[in-house]
């Protein structure tokens, strides 16, 4: 099949479909809402909303594919970095899937997955992506089980792209002003293109296979962790911790920051905080606590497989 | 009495512990926990926390006196416009208190103040400041009284400046991803130091009155809505407004961002973060109710007088 922005999006569509299904068996309560919307510079998404489920607190799966003349905002130098624009005079197409997901038990991991595909008319084209889990607990055999399924993605396709990608999560899922790492990271990586190594064709491989990699490893930690019992006083650490998750999607997150400084679709953009999160000042664990192990986890660099 | 930096901070100080006792009585269960930190270039603080209590959920009162050598971020060209350092090799000295009371009852407004002072052995120097009220219901009555008594300040001293201010934070204080003002507003000035009109001793003088005024509005203010009945519902909107409070100051506040980025004490900057708050995808308060009411005046340009 000939491979171009059209056919990319009719796949990333399906994804989201299958995803929404799977997500949906797994949590056996509640349902996807499902919200189309359209973009009036070209182009528009699918929204899909979940919510007060049996393990799903609230949650996000959201396909999108904007087209049109190269706006303004990405000719400037800034922005030139981000997106590779050279030339002020072309057409962008970006197309991809978003999500996140809140559970409702503090032992159910949030997991964050990005795909997205980005192309200029002057012929600029690369793949981006991401997947991290933010455990409110860090359990060390999850977090290598999560570690060891993406490495494998990626060694199907390329030795070098676990602990290249790994390192790039790492830095970028980072809250510098905590010194604190959001959870255990996974993998991120950006402008993938081709080059001696790897031909586009490869690289657009091993993406699928990282978004189609998502929902049997989600599926599988939420089933791992949902029947677990949990306290008050570990709801209220999760309510801390969904706190973290909120300061670094608001000041770190690029997409984010894209998003709501190019008067992308607000309500699509900030899915990804919590129903609900809370602030304590200076909060300390209690040492030797889960608390406390878990702050101590939440470091770069760590070997996780 | 002579004027220098040295007796601005003694000011301060003393209108801290006068604000303090002031929200304390108001208050009547919850004390404030005082914690003092250093600064390892130079300086430090006094950081008012206060939480748990009758009326105020969660406050911080927090004074500030910071001095050394201009790091080398206040250097750049952005920095520049922003704290006015024309030259490098000079010393800076930053003083100022910060409010932001979190009360418990959605029908007692969230309030925040700043009060800042700034000089440079260069001789530049300035004050800045603001009052803003964030309603989780917005009462026309308390909007009036609220922006009559900073007008009242204001005009004792320049009968420009409430208007000038005025819109200074309609502008300042607001979310312009949701096309919404932070609240009713207040006023914001930055940078005042002396013209053709007033004297530095003058801006000096209503700067103070800012700063005194703040407790007796803000006790009126609890008086009048403390006793008032709230139901679940009232509640969880209170939440969804903190929501909106997060985000503007995460995203958009100019002291939490610079304190961020200038390795600040994470504790005493994000203490304006609420205990709780909440997002709801997409919610839409229902039509001519009290929520749509506060919704439809979260716009500039109003007359609150």
């Amino acid at each position: 099949m000939e491979v171009n922005k059209f056919t990319i999006s009719e796949w990333l569509k399906k994804l989201q479909s299958q995803i929404c299904n799977a997500l949906e068996n797994a949590d056996e309560l509640s349902k996807f809402i499902s919200e189309e919307w359209e973009r009036d510079e070209g182009g528009g998404g699918k929204t899909n909303i979940i919510s007060n489920g049996n393990v799903i607190e609230k949650g996000g799966v959201l396909y999108s594919a904007v087209y049109g003349k190269t706006p303004d905002f990405l000719k400037t130098e800034k922005q030139h970095t981000i997106i590779g624009a050279e030339t002020s005079d072309t057409e962008f197409y970006a197309t991809g899937i978003s999500i996140v997901i809140h559970p409702k038990s503090p032992m159910v991991p949030i997991i964050h997955m990005n795909v997205r595909y980005f192309e200029m008319s002057n012929g600029t084209k690369w793949l981006g992506g991401g997947i991290d889990l933010t455990p409110h607990y860090i359990n060390t055999k999850d977090a290598s089980f999560f570690h060891t399924e993406l490495k494998k993605v990626c060694d199907k396709h390329n030795l070098n792209y676990y602990q290249k990608f790994k390192n790039w999560a790492d830095d970028y899922f980072f809250i510098k002003h905590r010194s604190e790492t959001r959870g255990i990271g996974g993998i991120f990586f950006d402008r993938l293109t081709s080059d001696e190594t790897m031909t586009f064709s490869q690289n657009l491989n091993f993406w699928k296979d990282i978004g189609s990699a998502f929902a049997p490893i989600y599926v599988e930690l939420i089933q791992r962790n949902k029947q677990k019992h949990y306290t008050e006083a570990q709801k209220q650490w999760q309510l801390l911790r969904r706190g973290r998750y909120v300061e670094f999607n608001l000041i770190y997150d690029k997409g984010t920051k894209f998003g709501l400084e190019t008067n992308g679709r607000v309500e699509s953009i900030l899915m990804s905080l919590p129903s609900n999160a809370s602030w304590q000042y200076n909060f300390q664990p209690k040492a030797a606590s889960e608390e406390f192990h878990t702050l101590s986890l939440l470091k770069k660099g760590i070997n996780w497989l």
